[in-house]
């Protein structure tokens, strides 16, 4: 339980620089990237890891954003046979979101370091991926976008802003704009985490903590899972947790992210309008009980555009995708292996 | 929805002394109170209103507890011919709940005021609505204890301690003792009164408060009443409550107590241990949905109990029991006259 949970909302340790059959972490210095806001991100790095082998058409990319504090090394565990995105066939390359202190964030910019940081969006996110895919790769398509929850408004983002670039997008656990319900979670944990800047004591971490796991998985999956007598172990986690200021900016940046995020934004706040724009096959693979990301935008948007849905029949929320991940990884791959 | 939010997790802005409809505000002075943690509430006082008129048998009194942060005047909305009790048939006794700064609180007690203020339990609760009625009212049987949430676990809490006092209890969205995901919600809280305490910030309460819309209704009952334009007033509703340092040590109080409740704690944790004390007819009342308390203790101890149940068929959770008030209402008071 506890190990789900931290792929949610629990502050991770970051391990920069291993190198692992997960494929080596590399960088990419994009100089000065624009943001949408106006504002600039000056030494813009976006890090990736790369798995499998790129075909000699140069057809077989697939990219794999990070979702809310994971890394392109968490998104290992995806990749593989029985994983989302098999590596025998697809050149899988796993991105790190801005902000998730792997590539450019407020507690690595030398330029622009916690608060003077740059508030950047999904849309930004998705921008830095496009230079990257193009100008490091070269390559003027993807096969796919695979994102799980952020990495999954960052899937959305990719088939609205850059139509026809990617065959396929695959958007798991996510949404195409926050619901209230979400909006509030993450206005909340920004609250948490401003106290907590203010504050540097356990008890806002510790309050962070309690709402991954309120919000991670579901009471019904709870009621099974965890008896009375795992608190003593739970609260241990939560009063065990710890993270430096830096880190508490960083997850502000991707929280202010999120909660900016909107397809549709751009386009008179219309999900018809927006869909209009997408030429890419989309699968939306939901569970109904996640309470991190409620699936009624993603369910809606995927009816405008009459996409493929998935809806996992569990009820262990927003970190139990395991609960079915076979489900969850029959879909993925059969959905990118498909061809018209 | 802000008001079925108030009744839950909010601060409530406390009038003490307004006499109205909903019976006037008297108090008991029950002198020192001795705990069950040893120690003793000095100058230990009772608040409570009562409602419609003792029969000349004194069978016909039924004692309702307050829930978190409610009190007897919060309880005056339940009273009436399409509440839960009504008033033309039952002499009601309204009686505030330690902690809620009217009974014996942090926020008044003079002898032992903030932090001075020793833990209660809803054991320590009940026991003092016992010599209320006993020692004040004269009573040596009630018809019934009806609680809702709180005020719920206060009824079993009677039924368990005092078998055979009260003829009926119902026990509504509420619980013999936690479960996990409820003990993590009030641990979460009690984090965040402490560092409340200490930062007397804005953003402590803010965050309470979307703790609070995170809980108090379901994701799903969100999802239909509160789009996403409805965020503005919510956030000025999370960003605009106030409370002073005493209404935290008086919340931190009641949370404590909630934390610490279990009916079968005396007996080895054993709820058939319990249950087989219990004289008293059982209902309970739940919503499937309730992520405050949530419903699977309560059902484990009615089955135990073999006690009458009620699963409210809506999906609006702990706040929304209005959206089935009448099935609540209806099976309240059928259950409260029904004879043997």
């Amino acid at each position: 339980m506890l190990r789900s949970l931290l792929l949610g909302l629990a502050p991770v340790a970051f391990v920069v620089g291993e190198s692992a059959a997960q494929g080596e972490l590399r960088f990419a210095d994009l100089g000065r990237c624009s943001l949408e806001s106006g504002q600039v991100l000056e030494d813009c790095r976006v890090a990736y890891r790369t798995f499998g082998e790129l075909n000699s058409q140069k057809s077989n990319a697939v990219l794999f954003p990070t979702q809310f504090m994971g890394t392109s090394a968490t998104i290992a565990e995806y990749i593989g046979p029985d994983g989302l995105v098999d590596d025998a066939d697809y050149f899988v390359i796993a991105v790190d979101a801005f902000g998730n202190a792997i590539s450019t964030s407020p507690s690595n910019s030398t330029s622009q370091p916690g608060d003077l940081f740059p508030q950047v969006s999904i849309r930004d996110m998705v921008a830095s991926q496009h230079r990257l895919v193009t100008e490091v790769f070269g390559l003027s398509s993807l096969r796919g976008v695979v994102g799980i929850s952020m990495g999954g408004m960052q899937a959305f983002e990719w088939a609205v802003s850059y139509p026809g670039f990617a065959e396929k997008v695959v958007s798991i656990a996510s949404s195409p704009r926050l619901a209230a319900y979400d909006l509030v979670l993450w206005e909340t944990v920004l609250r948490l985490l401003s106290v907590y800047q203010e504050c540097q004591c356990q008890e806002a971490v510790s309050a962070l903590m309690g709402i991954s796991f309120l919000t991670g998985n579901s009471p019904d999956y709870h009621a099974r899972v965890s008896p009375r007598d795992s608190m003593p172990g739970i609260i241990s986690w939560m009063d065990g947790q710890v993270f430096a200021v830096p880190i508490a900016q960083n997850l502000a940046v991707q929280v202010r992210a999120m909660i900016g995020h909107n397809v549709a934004a751009p386009y008179h706040d219309s999900f018809e309008e927006a869909a209009s724009r997408i030429q890419a096959d989309v699968l939306v693979i939901v569970t109904p009980e996640d309470h991190v990301v409620t699936p009624a935008p993603a369910l809606e948007f995927a009816e405008v555009l009459g996409a493929k849905t998935i809806k996992l029949p569990n009820d262990c929320g927003h970190n139990g995708l395991r609960c079915d991940s076979q489900m969850l990884s029959l879909g993925t791959q059969r959905f990118l292996a498909e061809r018209h």
